[in-house]
């Protein structure tokens, strides 16, 4: 019995408008998310609204951290069904492209509310700063079991991979939503593959 | 006799606010950046800064267009004095980090405006796109002249290569603004160093 099973029509209801808002943070930035943006989008009175946020900072930090449990269902969760180690890794990194594709309008909100808070400090930056380094640790430990299954040499740092594993991800998003360039995912795939290779027991040479 | 020597009293002016207008944009983001909060932040007035900027997105476009030349001068032309290859390749890398950590103080201009305005068409994503292509295709003539020196094999890709060090270098800008990662340069300068012995004519193991 999942709390999702249990969840009351005001709890569904308050899950589907943070849906929504969150589309809505995707295509206008987080910061242009407000209890007034949010009633013009989803034709709700404010008031309304106001009874499920308390401020525009509430509901911000409640969006992120509803995209966070989307992330984690429609990424993470898929990919601990592949197995463990190099299978579970590439199967984190499909999943996330999709997901920076796919999950909302306007891109990923993650990506884009680091550059709009990384200069603000507050409840919002944190909340950011929580699911980037959830996100970090999943990657580090995923490479970690690569290790023990023997799949990626013993000096491989785990750390570093999620860095570059980052990176990569990053420059899909860059490629796809500012520079509109068909190849994205396939330059993200291989450059997903020379990591890897560079990681393998027996490393192959790269492409 | 360059143009810079030549700046009549009137385009020095200029090009004084044009720096503490990106320094502003790097802060608030290139949207934020309005006549109205430019004239609050250098003490000018309004009408005086209208002498210089017909409205809101002819400054916008001006600030990309500013940070840009810096750009070119503070990283390309430091870069084109190492030679051709591998060692201009690392001297680009290298002075692209600082800019990055040091260039204004709210992080990389480019960076930001990339999540802000990757859904806004207009002249200030036009421009965006125009710089953007402009620096991709400097690292992707860096790469191939490495490759004509004979550093780097003949069947590395030049693009693939360029696509994976804006990856890098988004990471790092991401890792030290969001994420305050002491480490952020050490990492991305592992992440070129494993790029790069990927693509060396004699491949070493990367670490």
């Amino acid at each position: 019995m999942t709390a999702a099973v249990r969840m009351t029509k005001g709890e569904q209801t308050r899950e589907a408008i943070l849906e929504e808002a969150a589309e809505l943070a995707s295509l206008v930035g987080l910061g242009g998310l407000t209890i007034g943006t949010l009633a013009a989008a989803t034709k709700l009175s404010k008031s309304g609204l106001y009874a499920h946020f308390a401020s525009k900072e509430a509901l911000q930090v409640d969006v992120l951290q509803h995209a966070r449990e989307s992330f984690t269902d429609r990424v993470v969760r898929v990919a601990i069904k592949a197995p463990r180690g190099e299978p579970r890794l590439r199967a984190l990194f499909e999943g996330w492209l999709a997901w920076q594709s796919g999950a909302y309008a306007g891109g990923c909100l993650f990506v884009n509310a680091a550059s709009e808070f990384d200069d603000q400090p507050g409840p919002v930056r944190d909340e950011l700063v929580r699911a980037e380094r959830d996100k970090n640790e999943t990657v580090t430990v995923v490479v970690r079991s690569a290790v023990t299954e023997g799949h990626f040499r013993p000096d491989v740092d785990p750390e570093q991979l999620a860095y570059e594993f980052e990176g990569m991800l990053l420059a899909q998003h860059h490629a796809r939503r500012l520079m509109n360039d068909p190849r994205a995912d396939e330059r993200a795939m291989r450059a997903f593959e020379r990591l890897v290779d560079s990681c393998r027991v027996a490393p192959r040479v790269a492409g």
